[in-house]
């Protein structure tokens, strides 16, 4: 077996189901944190309390999206090319709602249900982006706070920003030039709390349930989306200004206006 | 670093886009095969010439799922206990359509475009129903054909299906009480062919992709579905009959009509 065949071998095996046998006779303690009683993590990245953050439109949005599921998904494409229409902020908030809105906290803080599923209810995920055209909010890097629906600025535009986010796309234009790109990152001990050595495909395919959300709803709005995993990891985590350990990128979608 | 720790932190890597410099001065050849030149591999599992095919209701869903799809991401919940209503041939249909569906073929068969996004068009997927109660379906094991938009039926109904189903999701009763209960098996070649040793992120994600259109269009059809990744490897790849290497089970959910 060569070495791309042994790779391949690998991450075939990391997308089964763990066989636990394979591990009989280890001594090592694979329990999770929360079977070993530790509280757990935030449910949302913390902020300062001073912070001030930003109203977005809150739900239900009854004037727009309003198109029969049936044919959003009929309609659903994956697009490239992006006008220089602005998304409304209203527009702009409705697809934050739908792919991390959170629609129930536990009393207990354990947990959020949110628009989209995640096992254990864990939501491993931060949302960023890096927003060009957006009515009503400057160009910048920004963070969605999902349990109060509000936006977090990150930082200011950075210089050449549409170009930065292109390179750490490995040269996409489109993933830059559109009215926000969204960029995924994982908290992955929100997950590995709970489910300790076995979260980790888990969360790479719910942040394929995230970014199927954001397709619907573009296309639902007159936006358009288009996953992207090819990126520049080191990259792509410092414009969003994480740290690549605790917290990094996992996927991303650019989202703007297009001409149909 | 403990066991636990070392095995997090290299799924935690599988996670991050690939840093190729860390191949670097690797004398392997991880060229894809498509760069090669290889031919690719059939756009979906082949089957004989004389098999007899299931047909079911084309696109577009006009008289069902109707719902604006602002709703129905509102509405939309995981669902864990199902009627025995059953689902209707159109309404299973239009479940398949909506998660896999071919919308386009291309001339060299060399990709197909479906109502889900995938990374190259290379849509690494075939889908499996364990049949409980659907009209005019007798009970069993099918696979969907997408190209053809039909249903080819592996084997009649397993004895105890819905009990095997349930054995097989680790006694999760509601994974196999339900009208059909949806899994998803990779052929990781139809990704590797193309992408190589970067091919398997992106299959876990799109699996995400997939369930998350059943998510909604269940909902809208006063359905529901519930992602389950946490199942016996050996025994899902033995219900739906496949090899368990060269294609194999990464996620399933039940679908079932449901009490509002």
């Amino acid at each position: 077996m060569n070495k791309k065949e042994e790779i391949i071998r690998k991450n075939r095996e990391a997308l089964k189901a763990l066989d636990w046998e394979l591990l009989d006779g280890d001594d090592a303690d694979f329990e999770s944190d929360q079977g070993k009683g530790i509280a757990p993590p935030p449910l949302q990245k913390p902020y300062p309390d001073n912070t001030e953050l930003i109203d977005l439109v809150h739900p239900p949005f009854k004037s727009i999206a309003q198109t029969p599921i049936a044919k959003v998904i009929d309609d659903r494409r994956s697009r490239r090319s992006f006008t220089n229409t602005p998304l409304t902020l209203e527009e702009l908030s409705f697809l934050l709602w739908a792919t991390q809105g959170v629609r129930e906290v536990d009393g207990s803080k354990v947990w959020t249900k949110r628009t989209v599923p995640s096992g254990g209810a864990r939501q491993p995920f931060e949302t960023y982006l890096a927003v060009n055209w957006v009515d009503d909010l400057e160009p910048g890097i920004y963070r969605y706070i999902p349990i109060e629906h509000k936006l977090l600025k990150v930082k200011d535009e950075i210089p050449d920003q549409q170009q930065k986010v292109k390179e750490a796309s490995y040269g996409q234009t489109f993933v830059g030039k559109c009215a926000a790109t969204f960029i995924w990152a994982a908290v992955p001990y929100r997950a590995e709390w709970r489910y300790s050595i076995v979260a980790h495909k888990d969360i790479a395919i719910e942040a394929g349930h995230v970014c199927q959300n954001l397709y619907l709803a573009c296309e639902a709005i007159g936006a358009g989306a288009c996953g992207i995993a090819a990126y520049d990891q080191k990259l792509m985590d410092g414009i969003i200004g994480v740290d690549g350990e605790d917290e990094f990128t996992v996927y991303l979608s650019p989202a703007g206006k297009i001409d149909k």
